[in-house]
């Protein structure tokens, strides 16, 4: 039964060394807010590195005192999840740049003792890398055993696979770019221009008290636009009106999908800073792992096994662009899955799709097993019970598949809708004239990965699960699989 | 060879009767601009109305006095062209609402002698279809041959089939909707709150010669990403650097598509009212053509026949939004032609695939004849050739059909290479054994639908097209008219 991590709280460690930035610029000192969950082990070997998005924070899973709401990757992120906390040691930190407490544009500039503003330096994805490879080795962790994010948290995690090919053993791209299209660049510039064109914004030198909220506003607005899928927008708002019956003519907010985009644009310009949403989209628009304008040559080096995963229905990160980074990956001959999730929610998918998720991540990080995903409570059927018995037992339960029992429990045999069809053509009068003698079982300590893996390769859609007494427990089903994971390729 | 239709000047019209609007209120008077193109005819039976979308004006075709840029729909108005001025009487007028002449939010109101502004009423298609309908009854139109439109223009054209069906024989509508969707509505909305939080807006009160262009210019750059495909973007764009080697770690214009999309921002804004922006995307908004929600219903009262055409890398009016039209249209038993046209360009592909439109919509109207898309000079042979002179007149000419004539130049018969390889195959010497002498032809001046239809009956990929003398002048091949329409449903 997965969990939560429970009551957590902010971290934060100061580095007084210079980073030196990829611009050639120089940040001194460096403050990364973190958050952990679950217990490093004595080999330093478990921990696990999530890395947020746009407009996230460090606080991935659990809850801040008083909160009633959790971290923003809290469906994939605890004990008994995909991430999971009884087994790793997971870390969540602010990306500089950032608001959520590491150091950025908001953060005081020690040679005046001001907000930096605009005189904080460009930063990129290789910086945020970084700085958090510094925060990883104050841990004293030399490699992670993963490192997982989806959107900006996606493109931080190939970056690390680049950048220290030494220090990550796998790789969780989820709904990601390894190089950020033009369409992408558009709409970060006119998020930018919606701020900078504030005169609120005030060349950046903006009161803490009186940001440029409008211009904020905007910009979140847009964004959110680009992070449901038009489906997904249908089904949630179609043309519903608000708080109404019929149209007024007029411009105040009718529809429901407005009064939706005026309080994500209102409730944002309270918790984020308009700086570092310039700063933030920037090293969005910069990001690019190719060289010589090729991809796979940007992953050449690179040691790390690979998830990539992406969302039928993102139009922002569509598809095609996991797919670039899986082929330029496959052409490195590195090790890697990739699957398509079904889903109709567009790039938000990758916050909200958490059966998928938690499958995807929990068999690559090869640790969800039988047990977890099994149906208990499967019918069987009594070795001395007749063909129709067999038959009304399928028929009332929908399934296809009976295992057989000895008088004293243990798995003696199989009997499938396709045993009852062929008894009835060739006039058979006993279960035991049908039923399979030799049947392929799981164990339910076993990975599902590898209960999968047998199923496909004797084409069996389900395997029943014994104990060690040969107890039918539990059934494993294609079909369950199929569901939790959508389709792969 | 289509041409222009040369030097043309905006008219007007002014109606004094008030106009009542869908919400109830009053518009008078209402002035029209308009331009015509080509001569109605004395049964005045020869008119086409043709639409413009969300930024667009009456100027469809031709050059203004001093101008060197035609009007938007130039492509495909014109002597020869799809909207063909030697046969039609095209017109096109400015929306009310809009500001290009007709009334609008910055004209005059006469109760107080100074702009309407927001004392203008809301406006819906509806509205802007009825105040054509005056137009047309002034001009002495009872019935349009055809109304066409892509985009809020194609909104214009449904409308117009279901509010007048007697008044309109023929219905294009390109690249559109029947009823906006959440999402439409999320990016009109996006544009509208940028234009009203800018402080010049001054609640729609600002002075002619200071508008609030930074609101504007920000609805624009939206509103033009949505206008292009992903695809077009990287194609045109990429990550591209605007006038310079290296990224410059800033925020000065570094990428080539922010210095796109400021550029088309800034130009929108010397010639658009942003009063009138508001007021037009929010009659897109309103524009919901089912009846309880049905299309079908919406539909049922609609005579006219129906072109509907959508573009495959529009994701701003996918295709499904078309097919939902079609689906309503055929629900209804009304005629109804649908097809995706292939592109790359995104939504403003109604504005640039000229052949395909071309093409489509000739057809549509009938009047695209053989001989407008026949093949000249295509190779023949004599009836006394050799069956090796014929199989080397194909290979060097690249051709499958040989018109065999007779020694006065008319046809006798054809040979393809098929025949060839069965005279290889059984022995033949002559082309008289192989060849066919029941040729299907086609006239050059009957309609490239009939002569299709004729070659899809009989199953044949090119027709020989012959005068009244049966002397081939050209053939007309299924591969051609492929190549002009993509691929058709």
């Amino acid at each position: 039964m997965p969990g939560s991590v429970g009551t957590v709280r902010t971290e934060y460690a100061t580095f007084p060394a210079p980073l030196t930035l990829e611009s050639g610029a120089v940040l001194a000192p460096v403050t990364i807010a973190y958050e952990t969950y679950g217990r490093l082990n004595r080999e330093k070997s478990n921990a696990i590195l999530v890395c947020h998005a746009l407009t996230g924070d460090a606080h991935a899973a659990g809850f801040h005192e008083g909160e009633t709401r959790p971290g923003w990757w809290d469906g994939v992120v605890g004990p008994g999840k995909a991430f999971d906390t009884d087994r790793y040691y997971v870390i969540c930190s602010n990306v500089i740049g950032g608001c959520k407490g590491s150091t950025g544009p908001a953060s005081a500039n020690p040679a005046t003792g001001r907000p930096y503003a605009l005189t904080f330096p460009v930063i990129t994805i290789r910086d945020m890398v970084r700085a958090q490879k510094r925060l990883i080795e104050h841990l004293g962790i030399n490699c992670l055993a993963a490192v997982a994010g989806g959107s900006m948290g996606g493109m931080q995690a190939l970056q690390w696979a680049v950048a220290y090919p030494e220090a990550v053993r796998k790789v969780i791209a989820i709904a990601t770019t390894a190089r950020s299209t033009a369409q992408q660049i558009a709409f970060n510039e006119v998020g930018r221009q919606a701020i900078t064109t504030d005169p609120a914004w005030a060349g950046g030198d903006y009161p803490a008290d009186s940001p440029p909220v409008q211009g904020l506003r905007l910009a979140r607005m847009i964004g959110h636009i680009t992070y449901l899928s038009d489906g997904a927008m249908r089904e949630k708002f179609g043309r519903n009106l608000q708080d109404r019956e019929s149209v007024g003519y007029g411009f105040a907010t009718e529809f429901q999908v407005e009064s939706y985009l005026h309080h994500q644009g209102d409730t944002f310009t309270r918790r984020f800073d308009p700086n570092s949403y310039l700063y933030i989209t920037r090293a969005l628009d910069y990001f690019d792992l190719a060289v010589d304008d090729s991809l796979a040559a940007g992953f050449s080096g690179v040691k790390a096994s690979f998830l990539v995963v992406s969302v039928s229905s993102d139009w922002l990160y569509p598809p095609y662009q996991s797919e670039e980074i899986v082929n330029a990956l496959a052409a490195n001959g590195v090790d890697v899955q990739y699957c398509e999730i079904r889903s109709n929610y567009g790039h938000d998918a990758f916050l909200l799709e958490n059966g998928q998720l938690n499958y995807l991540i929990s068999a690559f990080l090869d640790h969800l097993l039988v047990r977890d995903v099994m149906e208990t409570g499967a019918p069987t059927i009594v070795e001395r019970a007749s063909i129709n018995d067999a038959a009304r037992i399928m028929i009332e339960n929908a399934v296809n598949h009976l295992p057989v029992l000895a008088e004293r429990g243990d798995l003696v045999g199989i009997v499938t809708s396709w045993d009852i069809a062929k008894a009835v053509a060739c006039g058979y009068g006993s279960l035991d004239e049908i039923m399979s003698r030799s049947v392929v079982t799981a164990s339910p300590d076993e990975s599902v990965t590898e209960a999968a893996r047998r199923m496909e390769e004797r084409s069996i859609s389900a395997l029943p699960v014994v104990d060690a007494d040969r107890r039918v427990i539990g059934l494993i089903s294609s079909d369950a699989i199929s569901t939790l994971i959508g389709r792969c390729a």
